[in-house]
């Protein structure tokens, strides 16, 4: 379902790319709750921007996946981990 | 055409992800040409991870025009640019 959903907004339909992009931020906001816990256990300094933290996460890993198809092994793991928590202000 | 190999390869098709992951690798080592030469310039430090630098660039740009739809403004432009220097060992 969420494939033929994007199957068809990389065919260019822009109601259907509304939608998924509507369901994708949908998911993205909910895991800002678990950044959110980090900050006030005090693991994460308070977060500016949170779509920055989980795009580090997840666009490169996307990328590897659907287009470059470049390993996604450890190595590559822990730099998007390292670059995430730099995006929260980790290091 | 790079968009029917793209939707072929999202619905599952092996053999059209294998020559589409081949392509796009293509792509990104023409374009360590460029990082080699600010190496050589003195601009960059010499290079361990080219993908790395790429994918910085690349990779969440992707993500926001085909998945989350979110804004690709200035801020995320500086943003990408910024990791893709840290990437290089820049910053």
């Amino acid at each position: 379902m969420t494939q033929a959903l994007f199957v068809a907004s990389i065919e260019g339909d822009e109601a259907v790319s509304d939608v998924l992009g509507e369901f994708w931020r949908g998911r993205f906001s909910r895991s800002y709750v678990m950044l959110e816990r980090a900050v006030q256990r005090g693991e994460l300094p308070p977060l500016l921007d949170h779509d920055a933290v989980v795009e580090a996460l997840v666009a490169p890993a996307w990328f590897r996946a659907f287009v470059s198809r470049l390993p996604i092994n450890e190595a590559f793991r822990r730099r998007c981990v390292g670059n995430a928590l730099v995006m929260a202000g980790k290091r």
